[in-house]
């Protein structure tokens, strides 16, 4: 039932984005596996943030006259949203994208940037799609689907060719899935092309559809989805995705939260660059081995940069605690003048780095002539911390936290 | 008194760098000002995060055998220590770079993994410096001056190049000054080529030494510096670098650390890069406005990106205050029930997403029947603060801050 896809197709949207989107060059050998040349193709500096535009806009340009003159309509809360609003701008057609109202203000407003009509629709993803629908069928808009087309596909893939061209030794390619758009393309065009080269699929544990699907050899339905990697959280693959990744990807893995946080993470210190988590998962797996690619010369699809600063922040905090970079200690003081004074010697003299200080009497469940005192601290790593509540239990401190 | 150089070292530079330092590709045009169009030459991608391995390669490359044999010594504790580590591992010698003792663990571990020896020297820069000096005499090894070096300034150059090969039409070029070596390279190179392109300096107002120099028209030394920029947190120009940036430099401005914060969170947000405040600094001067580029094909050079997660976590916060994004609101409560509750549904109604409250009764200085709240939330930008702030005061709220 799937329709059917020609490298020729790859090749002429890379002619149509010719000078549309970014030629994002390929970023280094990087320092990310011990035992891997890992490179990057930072589609998060693509224009919009993520790589979605290339396969909205050579969907969006293939449309007949008639189909322009109707405009284009599509669902989405993240960067499909701005890849369609981006595509259909520089095509001069006009576009619709519904969102859930309580997407983020940043989000509906770069989509409103790039020139769309937003339509806010009270619930979650799934009324706006309905709404979405429904608008579609009163109005006559052609639906942008984010990943189940095969122009999109087509546009996705021009990737693929975009890696082999920069990079002919290239052994693997580690890609994201979501829906399954970004891989197909990719996987379509490189299996093509030069059929020994690896593509290796990574979604996030807590959305695995398609690993699921491609594992049991038919598209299963999630009832739930939770991640970080909002980019990727998808609860069933795409028809034409899903026998695209059976036939052209070699395997599917998962990694954590925990694993997805310190990818953003070494990304930000080591790469200097921004992903989100969807992005990130690629790298992912490669930092904790989830993958045959030893000594293999690998890139890492990072597909998007749009995470939200807030979530940033959250996720540097995480990546700080779980290093040992940061530290919150609790003591149970006696309420006598000079303690809070006397443990943040303690603490100074031992080279910890106090963030703030939270001091309190009266906590229902303490005695009465006791107080909580809960200190955040810069330290260096577990052993520096270790060394503080040591230094703390020594001075006669009662540490309960 | 100082040295000669020549555009044919600058070439020589970029042919011995070719290989061992990346080319980073000019990004953009982005949007990061409405009045021009600016494009960024992402040095904070470069290997070590930082632009300074290309002088210190190249430095190094260029001593004698003699020189090679007995090795190099620098003291640093930023960017120049890897640059050097680097440069001196890549040509098969010895390093040793002096830090003060209190340089954050991640720069030490970072330098050491670039295969120099580290010593660690009790105090504060100063101290570091006088014992590298004391060292070199002692066993001879070869200094590698962070700036004030020709063959230094020539490695730096060599950026001017790619920029102009890679940009025939560009009209401005915005670069960060600390002791002048990146700017001094640079303006060299691309007003020995095109000299209608303009060249700016842009310096930290907590760290003004070249600006002041220039504009006194000689090298002064400051007393002290402060600044979140810390690569360019420097006392006094070099000698070689003050003469060349009163040649060859068209302005020097400065700018605040707010916008400093602010220019790395757009760096962030809207071009998915990490930049510390010594790379931000040219980007802050466009996005502030302090320069006479309107209309003109500017390039920012983004000089590095090492900031340590902390700071990064500080500037986001700083940013997001600065840009309306989140604000404290402090209340004088009557205190009496439901107060706490009808503040929080005013904020809620209007918008406002509460991330933290902080509610305090017996506050020295306020009647007795009192206590304070201070409510943290998140914003969409000044307006939508000072509708809140209107909101709670119809509402009959005592805003105290």
């Amino acid at each position: 039932m799937t329709e059917e896809i020609a490298i020729s197709e790859v090749y002429n949207a890379a002619r149509v984005l010719d000078g549309v989107v970014r030629h994002t060059r390929i970023i280094g050998p990087t320092k990310l596996s011990s035992e891997t040349q890992v490179y990057l193709k930072p589609e998060n500096l693509q224009h919009t943030g993520a790589f979605k535009l290339r396969g909205a806009y050579y969907k969006i340009s293939q449309l007949t006259p008639e189909e322009k003159e109707r405009g284009v309509i599509a669902c989405s809360a993240g960067n499909h949203a701005q890849g369609v609003a981006y595509g259909a701008t520089r095509n001069g057609i006009k576009s619709l994208i519904c969102l859930p109202a309580g997407a983020p203000i940043s989000k509906i407003e770069a989509t409103k940037r790039l020139g769309a009509e937003v339509c806010l629709v009270p619930g979650v993803y799934d009324d706006a799609y309905e709404r979405a629908v429904q608008l579609q069928q009163e109005k006559g808009y052609v639906m942008i689907h984010p990943f189940d087309d095969v122009k999109v596909i087509a546009g996705q893939g021009t990737i693929g060719l975009e890696i082999l061209e920069e990079m002919p030794d290239v052994e693997a390619i580690v890609v994201p899935i979501g829906g399954g758009g970004l891989i197909a393309g990719i996987a379509f065009a490189v299996k093509s092309l030069k059929p020994n080269v690896k593509v290796y699929g990574v979604q996030a544990a807590g959305a695995p559809s398609m690993a699921e699907s491609v594992s049991k050899g038919e598209r299963i339905h999630l009832d739930s989805v939770s991640t970080v990697a909002d980019g990727i959280s998808v609860k069933e693959p795409g028809v034409n995705t899903f026998e695209m990744c059976q036939r052209y990807v070699d395997e599917i893995v998962t990694v954590s939260e925990d694993e997805i946080a310190a990818a953003i993470l070494a990304l930000i210190e080591q790469q200097k660059l921004v992903s989100e988590g969807a992005g990130a998962v690629s790298v992912a797996a490669v930092m904790f081995d989830k993958l045959p690619i030893k000594g293999k010369k690998t890139v890492c699809v990072v597909s998007g940069g749009n995470i939200d600063v807030t979530s940033l922040s959250r996720v540097i905090t995480r990546g700080l605690v779980k290093s040992g970079r940061n530290t919150t200690i609790t003591l149970d003081l006696r309420d006598v003048p000079g303690q809070l004074s006397r443990a943040c010697a303690v603490i100074g003299e031992n080279g910890g780095n106090i963030l703030s200080v939270f001091h309190e009497r009266n906590v229902a469940g303490t005695p009465i002539a006791s107080a909580l005192l809960r200190i955040e601290m810069e330290t260096r790593n577990a052993d520096h911390i270790a060394q503080i509540r040591k230094a703390l239990t020594e001075a006669g401190f009662e540490l309960v936290g």
